[in-house]
């Protein structure tokens, strides 16, 4: 494990189904609010990948539901930077208000040069910096 | 009227709500396809925007919701061009399945210019000339 | 005006569109943050309205989009009930970081009883004690 | 495999992001359309399972990004499903205009006794005799 975050939300009305429970699909949406939030936090977001000339597509994605949520819960995210280098790989495991497991994610990104779309193996040098500040 | 099109669609499960029906701000999706559809009809969509060097930004959107629709219903949205210019101007109503009026809508787009952010007041040639036609 | 309540928020990665800037569809989704956000201050939400035997279904939303904005943007937007009775009237104006106004919306909500579908024009006898402390 | 279908559509422009292409959690719902309309074809939509009692909640979805796609392109989903009992276990490959694979997913679904809330290993028997036909 290179870096641990942890990111809260409240579950919003318009994320549920007629099941009356978040449709499956909106949990994508989380995950990246907790990438997000991870990579706020490590000081290397989105828009300083893009300063580095750099972007971070997401090359797969692995979910796997284990508990229903609904409208207005607040749920715990745990993200886990696995790898850095060749792709960046994250897991997600989330948490209801009773610390009970309700979700779990694989995430796996590459990263590709803007100009070239070419892969690069190394990750940027100043996020290697961060993560190992 | 400048022009009038037709847009069939089916909704889609995961645009339901959990009182069974479609999520209201989910209409905007609707109105945004039925208008790429006009769009592409007239020849002039948003990458002849783009290549033409402006934008057509929503500067207002308001929505009347009459009767609920849900899961796997077809609808039929009536697109009209109102006005081109100084803004772009269209009117849009939604029927069910028995010609029953569900949804009504209107847009008003501002044309931009992309290099200069700047309004432009006067709608690019190409589209008058395809609406002309 | 009845009651007023003020709901942070930062602009995620997935509601901005090939413009750079957040798709104008994404701010319903921000008003209802907004609005579920005000519902739980005065602690009265949908959940409660479920318990009473209602809903409230958005009649009408009228949008105007002043200035765009864009990813990891912090915005505030200040909710304010107009009226409860005949019909729930709710204003919403969203600020950016400079206190720029940057969008202005209203929408009208009908109180449905949901086991007769019929209208009720009188606001729950809870909601307006809670409003009215 | 058991059934296989083809499913076609057009990228609408809300679902790009400002890399100018689809954003990855947008698949989630290509993905639903596909399988929304291929158990259309079979007969048996999710209106049937729940008048059979049944619900189909997703337990597992994995996605691999091959190749991006945008606003306006035109996709083919094949879906087929590779098993029904005792899990639903759905396969999709997208492909572009150019026949080239875009896309790959693979879900796992299910079968939830609506009542009880108890998996059912069992798929209903109207279902199973839609598929043998």
């Amino acid at each position: 494990m290179i870096y641990k975050a942890e990111t809260e939300l409240t579950i919003p009305f318009y994320d549920n189904d007629p099941m009356g429970v978040v449709w499956h699909g909106n949990y994508v949406k989380y995950i990246e609010i907790a990438r997000c939030d991870m990579l706020n936090k490590i000081g290397y977001n989105y828009i300083d990948m893009k300063n580095d000339g750099v972007a971070y597509p997401i090359a797969k994605l692995d979910m796997k539901y284990i508990k229903p949520i609904s409208f207005n819960q607040k749920i715990r995210i745990v993200s886990e930077i696995e790898e850095i280098e060749p792709s960046l790989i994250i897991k997600y495991v989330f948490f209801d208000e009773n610390e009970d497991k309700i979700f779990k994610a694989k995430t796996m990104q590459i990263c590709v040069d803007i100009d070239t779309k070419n892969s690069v193996y190394n990750a940027p040098k100043r996020f290697k910096e961060l993560l190992n500040a």
